[in-house]
């Protein structure tokens, strides 16, 4: 690829990168000098559970890999070894380093979907962050001014609204941007409500006598109900470890619109070809297409052809209904074999008894995610059912 | 004493004591339990050289000393090591060791012409600031709100008027507050410009689980000149290392109101003793025992009554006139045995040559800081010499 395909292919997706021609004189002088660009991206220490959301970032910092350079896949663990340093929040307890350890693997198992393991560093920012002593503290807080760092928007609001702002929370993007600087970073990315604190690893950068970097930011992704994030607490996601089929049939819930979004932000289809779907295919192709793409992803492509026919033989037989009531699995029907089909069907109301609903699973009745179920335990099961008996529907999660 | 009349002793040249009940109830405590209180001051780490504006607060200081108390002379040396960490600030370079204990050096041979040596602790801050690391001070800057730190009234008009407060400014107030948690004070005094400060040390030791310190300030003493604060760089100043006759002339040009404020903050006098004097003497009187007492304080009895002698004489032969030129030494008239006062007079403008300067002096027509000069070389010179050679006059510093 030329500079400028490289350009176009890095800025799609991109919410903002500051600035363009650097980043260029950056490919050119890399390109010359054969060293890989240092592409930094930090990740929050807690326990890890992605969905698609994160991996919009994933995905570009991918496409750096796929032009050579190295991504620095940065665990933010020093905030996860403290804690809640007021001690009012016992729900953020310092992590030890087994835990953190733990959550990095988790990390690890996760993003390698995206990211080429050979082209990427695992880095703790613990590793520069701890040592520091006050004499460097007052260094690092030296060269940022109290105006500056209140311009960020939240902090003016809370200040604004009089809502407390402890002096700590001011410490942490300076801790971010002296991140920069400990990983001599040549492009740093984020989420666009990160811009603020990855501007100030640039000024820090230029401080401590480095070349500033580049600051790039993806969009956030909306979620399955096209209005707001792509968030866990709000439901409205796929994560990356769900099954298959949830997946497959979650990516057909979304509007056409969102979909062509999703085409940008979760594939790697240029724009141009994204342009000609869009012009020559149908939405419930394109969409199918999306749902294999996104399984393909996360599982394999084998994975990719079930989903879209097990979607396919529900849709034959008619519409999955909008209004399925969804019920949380009862504990007293799992064991070490799985799940017991049977008792599972009469405690939520698909069969009158445990006879009765034993019946039903021998008349091939019932149907788990899309596939006929005949056994009376389920081995292995997905984190969501959603269970069909004649006429009546159940989402078990 | 009773508790009540240590409360008036202490209370004497106090500008405010947050809160005197607390004092009360902490001197009440000591007197049962036989533990000393520990009264913190915190001191400049650069180079020290006092002035009579300095002593108001090691007066008060030593006012505890005489109940009993231990008092903590903390040097700031942890901002000495730092020196200016912008870099900016060329006049500020960081101090190595060997200056601060020289500094310390010149410091105690000050202060303990005041202070008691055997109730007298002097600490180093940099002692539990240098090896707090980046956990700690994450814990410590959590216990501070970003809206309550910039209520400081320095901070507030500089961010309001748009002048630069870099970050690590903010540190300072919370860094001073940590050494009252690290030192256990019970008491913290400073003058009246420190209050803020010193309210940051009793929330933090709360948040420490220490009882918080007593808040007391002395008030800023104002200079000769009677309105402006005494400081060297405005001239308006009477330094601890002066010689007598120098200080007690100083003393001697104030106005009798000033004169009284001083007998306040400048010896230890109880305000009923004051107002009896107010109410009994001639200001002149007042004025001249006054001086004696400054000159006894950092000199000796002896040297007070030397002192007054010779302003006695000189003011016998009428007044010093006000507009005495003030010149600076010449270096060529210096040499090992002091200062060659022939050729001083001839370089000065006090006699037309060299020797009809030594004619002058044989025939007993100089005086020096009020004394008859009969010799060549003049041997020790103080710092400041007020020289007369008939009707004229000269001020060397």
């Amino acid at each position: 690829m030329t500079i400028d395909q490289q350009l176009t292919y890095l800025r799609k997706g991109m919410a903002e990168i500051i600035r363009e021609e650097d980043l260029k004189e950056r490919l050119v002088q890399s390109a010359k000098t054969g060293r890989p660009l240092r592409v930094k991206a930090g990740f929050d220490p807690t326990a890890p559970d992605l969905h698609l959301g994160h991996t919009v970032l994933l995905r570009k910092m991918k496409h750096f890999q796929d032009l050579g350079h190295t991504v620095i896949f940065l665990i933010g663990d020093m905030t996860g070894r403290i804690g809640d340093p007021t001690g009012r929040n016992v729900t953020r307890p310092p992590l030890d380093q087994a835990a953190i350890d733990r959550n990095a693997e988790t990390y690890k198992h996760q993003v390698f979907k995206i990211l080429d393991p050979e082209k990427t560093e695992i880095r703790f920012n613990s590793h520069w962050l701890a040592p520091l002593k006050w004499e460097d503290v007052i260094r690092l807080t030296s060269k940022y001014t109290v105006a500056r760092i209140l311009e960020r928007d939240d902090f003016a609001k809370r200040l604004k609204d009089g809502v407390a702002i402890s002096m700590h929370e001011l410490m942490y993007p300076l801790a971010q941007g002296y991140d920069s600087v400990a990983l001599e970073a040549d492009v740093e990315m984020g989420g666009t409500d990160q811009k603020f604190n990855l501007l100030v690893g640039r000024e820090l950068q230029r401080d401590y006598g480095q070349q500033p970097q580049i600051v790039a930011t993806v969009p956030i992704l909306e979620g399955l109900d096209g209005v707001n994030k792509m968030s866990k607490s709000l439901g409205n996601y796929i994560g990356i470890t769900e099954p298959p089929e949830v997946m497959f049939r979650k990516v057909m819930q979304v509007s056409d619109d969102l979909m062509w979004r999703y085409y940008e932000l979760l594939t790697d289809k240029s724009m141009e070809e994204i342009a000609a779907m869009r012009a020559s295919m149908h939405p419930m192709e394109a969409k199918i297409a999306l749902g294999r793409s996104v399984v393909a992803d996360f599982h394999s492509a084998g994975d990719a052809d079930r989903a879209a026919e097990v979607f396919n033989s529900v849709v034959r037989r008619g519409e999955i209904p909008q209004d399925i009531p969804s019920v949380p699995l009862p504990e007293e029907v799992c064991g070490d074999g799985g799940i017991r089909v049977d008792k599972l069907l009469a405690r939520i109301g698909l069969a009158p008894s445990v006879s009765e609903a034993v019946r039903r699973i021998k008349a091939r009745a019932v149907e788990i995610n899309g596939q006929k179920h005949t056994e009376i335990w389920l081995k292995d099961p997905p984190a969501e059912l959603l269970i069909q008996v004649g006429k009546l529907w159940r989402k078990v999660v």
